[in-house]
């Protein structure tokens, strides 16, 4: 079974420009994007449909068994500090593969749980993380069913990663994607924005607020869910998470190649996020989250999708924030709180580094 | 949706005794055991049909669609080197993953790839490791469909962890689980065993010798579905990876509650791997192979089964090695070479860390 391991494609990387890994190549923006959609998809050959928070993937059907379709994704959690206000990496990895399965319209039913720990973590640590991914796990209504335990050497590791896979079932009918974005579509937000981040940079800048910034950590499917029961017809879903609100319209705007314009008077964001963004030099549009999402649903159906968020624990502030304007560009572009209009692209650097 | 974040349940590990996470806890023998049994799978909740290589689970019918029977799994990667002779952590991390969901008698279909990597990684290391995963998922049949990158700083990774998950649908109505082992039941090994942990050791330790030890890592899934399309009645699978042969047989024997023996004598190990092993102090029966796997069928079917195996490239050297005895003791017996009888027990420490 020995095959050639001599790769002669030529690496799709500017290696001139880019010879080694950077921190802004997981951090969510512009070089991100380009290791995964120059490297990972093409030579993976990645199906379209899979090209998002989860891949949405038709199971072959098998005698007596016609086909189900499923959503299937991932994530490795490196998020320091461990501990943060208002979560820790375990609940986090659990929220996160949740809200990637929601993302897709999928009912989240398994997850994977993978460790990779470094020799001296504390074994109380272990064990506090271990408590709080189950109890993550029982309020997101998912069962833990495999895993994996991987033990690298002192100064080889950094405590704890987690990767968290999971798989859901799809019911619905829609194809929540961006070819489905259509122009007109209302761009809605469930709530305000920049918590997740400001909570873990406050920790690690030993800043001290007011008031604490407990991150918004917080399993999304359920709410999703009401959402499609309910019969709405979403055209697209998608978590903010790093990179924040501004990257998530543009992965949209880009793959539906469609102009969207969104209003910043209309978009939440805390006092205390807000001061602290300033004080930091962060702008919150860029911003992690780790329990908010978009949903793009037809102008008509907006008052009932709002209806439904703000019933909802994890929508009570939810709110129209945009709409899809064209297909004549793919920019993002934004009304500024002083009236003006300005370009919201992908940043090239990396913002907040190991922030999930 | 905060939740005490106070978890007061007793740490079911000796936190005296055990206070850090030691290399042994992920080394495969009775420290990595103690750590899953007595913390993951209780806290978890994990139930039973999962408790092996991968999950087996039913997915929920939904209209339209009755219930499928899936396989889910993950493994995380962490071999150092990164390179060896045979493969390298990208089709390791195909190979392993696909591996797991065979050995659950599915048929592998959808894996995820999910990136730590460490800032200053060389860009052309990971086009490598690439390419590698992509042509042993072409190899072994699957695609990657989802993925996920994160950066940690220089110092705190090891170049690069891949974690793999992994989708695979069963097919068969076979209950392939511990429970289903019969006392008399044959042990089938499909080759020699012993390489890949003495590929690794041999570069790890700069040893040389006649002839370069490869790494047997390969895709197992296609001679367990022919033997499953031979209507076989197979027992068990397991491969037989960190602790080897031997903590294969003590994980079935303990599940299964029954004795199992195995003659010394039958389990093919090749001279150049045995001479590594001498020089490196490690018994060929606790090394890790990629490769190599045990099914277990009644002995009537040891005819069939043996020639299904001998016939494909990854079982020419298949053979009975041993069978169940009783069901009044779960301890794994061995015939020596020279005649005599011995226990052979789970390791209590790590043999190999960071093996795969």
């Amino acid at each position: 079974m020995s095959e050639p391991k001599d790769f002669s494609l030529a690496c799709p990387i500017e290696i001139d420009r880019y010879p080694h890994v950077m921190l802004a190549h997981g951090g969510g923006g512009k070089l991100m994007h380009q290791l995964i959609n120059q490297m990972f998809v093409p030579t993976f050959r990645i199906p379209t449909n899979c090209q998002h928070d989860a891949a949405a993937i038709d199971l072959p059907s098998t005698p007596g068994h016609p086909a189900a379709r499923i959503a299937f994704t991932t994530d490795s959690y490196v998020v320091h500090p461990l501990f943060f206000p208002g979560g820790d990496i375990g609940s986090l990895a659990v929220n996160g593969t949740v809200n990637d399965l929601a993302m897709a319209g999928a009912r989240p039913l398994y997850l994977s749980a993978s460790f990779i720990l470094e020799e001296g973590l504390p074994m109380s640590t272990l064990w506090q993380i271990v408590q709080s991914m189950q109890q993550a796990a029982r309020i997101a209504n998912v069962q833990i069913v495999t895993g994996d335990t991987k033990v690298v050497d002192r100064g080889k590791g950094d405590g704890i990663f987690i990767n968290t896979a999971g798989v859901g079932i799809i019911e619905s009918d829609l194809i929540i994607a961006p070819q489905s974005v259509q122009q007109g579509d209302a761009v809605l937000l469930n709530g305000d924005i920049g918590r997740h981040g400001m909570a873990i940079m406050a920790v690690r800048e030993g800043l001290e607020f007011e008031t604490v910034i407990a991150s918004d950590t917080a399993p999304l499917a359920d709410l999703v869910l009401k959402l499609l029961a309910a019969g709405l017809e979403i055209h697209i879903l998608r978590d903010l998470t790093r990179g924040g609100l501004a990257s998530a319209l543009n992965e949209i705007s880009l793959a539906a190649n469609m102009g969207i314009s969104i209003d910043e008077n209309l978009i939440p964001v805390r006092e205390d996020v807000q001061g602290a963004c300033e004080i930091l030099g962060f702008d919150p549009l860029y911003v992690a989250n780790e329990g908010r999402f978009i949903a793009f649903v037809p102008q008509v159906q907006v008052e009932t999708a709002l209806q439904i968020m703000r019933s909802h624990p994890l929508g009570e502030n939810a709110c129209e924030i945009g709409r899809v304007t064209d297909n004549s560009s793919n920019l993002v572009t934004m009304r500024t709180s002083i009236g003006s209009t300005r370009i919201v692209d992908l940043l090239s650097g990396e913002q907040l580094p190991r922030i999930c």
